[in-house]
């Protein structure tokens, strides 16, 4: 059996859903890493008696491992640290060389605020470093340390207490698991192996009626923990099982390869962005973009180095923009309509042109909510991918969602378009 | 006082980090519009016993509302119907009018599976048509039902039981709302009201700073309940009271405008791309991108509409295509460099001439992590808006944070710099 984890998140901004929590699903995909299985992302307010319930819950479960983010600040109601030391069993106390290190980072801080007030500071220095006497200290990213603490006697999870800000909390993580009080509560479990399939083009319940297939013709299937889900259009199938059950891991690939193989694209971690960065090197794409709005180029440029094959593009929102700067015929657009298969073509080859390039991207259609006709209703995308040297891949799906997923959902469909035209031409 | 809630959202995908989220900040967003106070957001696995540890959680809480999202599918071990009916004390019935709609509904999603058994496929029927024997049912929208289910008898919350798909979920709310269960478990409660201001170009200890003056002068501060939070590089304060509190809070924004009045730009809950749309009515903008890669022409065609004003952009990563599509001298690219306020202006003119447009804007900057220097270090962007009479505003700010924060706060602060030359020149 693997360990058990919980995860506490303190964030009133977060439950007025103003804000979205970056710190539970960071460290669902940590914990997975290392094999701990993930009970329960708890989001609770400031309430110290709220947050006491949720330690007493996973108390109550079993867990061996909570991991809680903020409550950490220097004001009296951030209580995390002494919630959990009482939780866990533990005094507080005052610890002078975290004071010491805390108050070195805030005295430039306090300098630059106008109504800063010194007594203030050093008292909100001396609550931080203010610990529980028992496990280890995180020494702090930001102002705020944080902790390792086990229960001091009997049975119990350790907790994990880390700061809220994202960038704070996932810098302390790798000191957190490099401590000897985090090995103790997850060690001594199974390792789990964990393999992550990529499919586009399928439904999920395709995938869903493969599986009760696999259920009936792979010896061990149970030992498999299969989870499917829909992300940005792609199927995404993540297995996880024990060492000892790879026969029956193999056997599923198998059946699945056997089904998809025309639709079953990653079976080693890469993403569809992965791919195309690959298949781009050594050569140079520009794109010209209407319903997407430069959101294709936006998504390429997102890779470090992307510059080295990411010429640009054009956003022609406008006709005359298409004419002007990518040399689609008017009368092209008059006689078939901007969106329209011949158009895509048009703008590929025009941004092949005028940025030179080795591979040139086209993209028209009626993201919505208004535009749409019985012919070319809201959703429909015409896309074309060409290379320099005229092979040519077109389609025109009917995309389904609202304006931000048809735009989302095109530029996916652009990336598994590229794929096929660049791995059939390398 | 007001109704409190809490929020229970079931699914594998969600815990492992592979998917985030979308159901409980969506209803977060709901219930503070219906006054309702958000206590916890809880995110479980698929083990009934879970669930049912955190319903017993949130009646010992005292809560009045819980609403869970996903567990409510076919197979049997989409357990949440029945976990809520035995919380709440109900019996199970099958309900033959819903599953006639259920049938109806999955009879063409049958036929074209591959492996569709038709005896399965009714079984899954009956099983999601088999709800609580009380409270009120909601039709489905996808082909789970939902359901409103009040405490059979004695005190503990009425729990609203919506689908995990978020298209399904948000499409059944206004449903469960308008239940007399609903409204007999929410009902009776003081409403509030609530303001959010938005602040640009102040760091957030600067409000903190506000704050605690305000809680020095103003009378009744703490019957306001204040959030602050940083949000695309933007400081959002939300102010929520009771409405014989109203005074307090025309105090608060005294003292607010009174420190912030140079950049304190939205008091009626209207963001920066509002303002910016409203602003652009009735002139065209064109956008020459280097560093954001098509970041800022993808964030103002979000909204519909959008084709109205935005005439398009050219994404030039490249030097050449900073020169060919857009103009710019290439005597100033080797003399600056590429990242200078000077070609900054330069995208702007050519996006300006090349669109014909009344609005142009160039980008050009460092996102990092590599291409750096002592003197052009990573975040440092060169921002340029000028209007074709010749207006002109120019900012080259080094923005904090990592690539992708970079790229999203040069469009945030592209989007500021439109809204002051907008505003002054109309």
């Amino acid at each position: 059996m693997s360990a058990r984890a919980g995860i506490v998140v303190t964030g009133t901004e977060v439950l007025s859903g103003r804000v979205r929590d970056a710190n539970g699903p960071w460290l669902a995909e940590r914990l997975l890493d290392l094999g701990v299985e993930l009970a329960h992302i708890v989001i609770v307010g400031d309430r110290p008696e709220d947050m006491a319930a949720q330690l007493r819950v996973m108390r109550d479960q079993g867990l061996d491992l909570v991991i809680t983010s903020g409550g950490l600040g220097p004001t009296a109601d951030d209580l995390t640290m002494e919630v959990v030391a009482r939780f866990n069993g533990h005094e507080m106390r005052f610890d002078a060389e975290l004071d010491a290190t805390i108050a070195a980072i805030v005295a430039p801080m306090a300098r630059r605020w106008r109504q800063a007030d010194p007594e203030a500071v050093a008292a909100g220095t001396r609550k931080q470093a203010t610990v529980p006497d028992g496990g280890a200290v995180l020494q702090p990213v930001g102002t705020a340390p944080g902790a390792v603490v086990p229960p001091a006697a009997g049975a119990g999870p350790t907790v994990v207490v880390l700061p809220g800000p994202p960038r704070e909390l996932q810098a302390m993580w790798a000191d957190a698991v490099a401590t000897a009080e985090f090995h103790a509560a997850t060690g001594g479990h199974t390792t789990y192996r964990q393999h992550t399939l990529r499919l586009f083009g399928i439904p999920e319940s395709e995938i869903a009626a493969t599986l009760r297939v696999a259920e009936r013709e792979v010896d061990g299937f149970d030992r498999l923990e299969i989870t499917t889900c829909l992300r940005r259009a792609e199927v995404e199938v993540v297995t996880r099982y024990e060492p000892d059950a790879e026969q029956s891991w193999d056997a599923l690939l198998d059946v699945i390869r056997g089904r998809h193989r025309d639709t079953l694209f990653s079976t080693d971690g890469t993403t569809i962005d992965d791919q195309v960065a690959k298949l781009l090197t050594g050569r140079r794409i520009a794109l010209a973009e209407s319903c997407t709005g430069g959101l294709l180029a936006a998504r390429l440029t997102e890779r470090p180095g992307s510059s080295d094959y990411v010429l640009g593009g054009v956003v022609s929102y406008s006709n005359h923009a298409k004419e002007s700067l990518l040399g689609v015929d008017p009368e092209l657009i008059e006689r078939l309509g901007a969106v329209s298969p011949e158009v895509a073509e048009a703008m590929a080859d025009g941004a092949l042109s005028r940025f030179d390039a080795d591979v040139g991207v086209g993209i028209t259609g009626v993201a919505g909510p208004g535009g749409g006709t019985e012919e070319k209703p809201v959703g429909y995308v015409c896309i074309c991918v060409k290379t320099g040297d005229g092979q040519v891949l077109a389609a025109d799906p009917r995309l389904p969602g609202d304006r931000a997923e048809i735009r989302d959902r095109s530029t996916t469909v652009a990336m598994h378009m590229l794929r096929w035209l660049l791995q059939g031409s390398s």
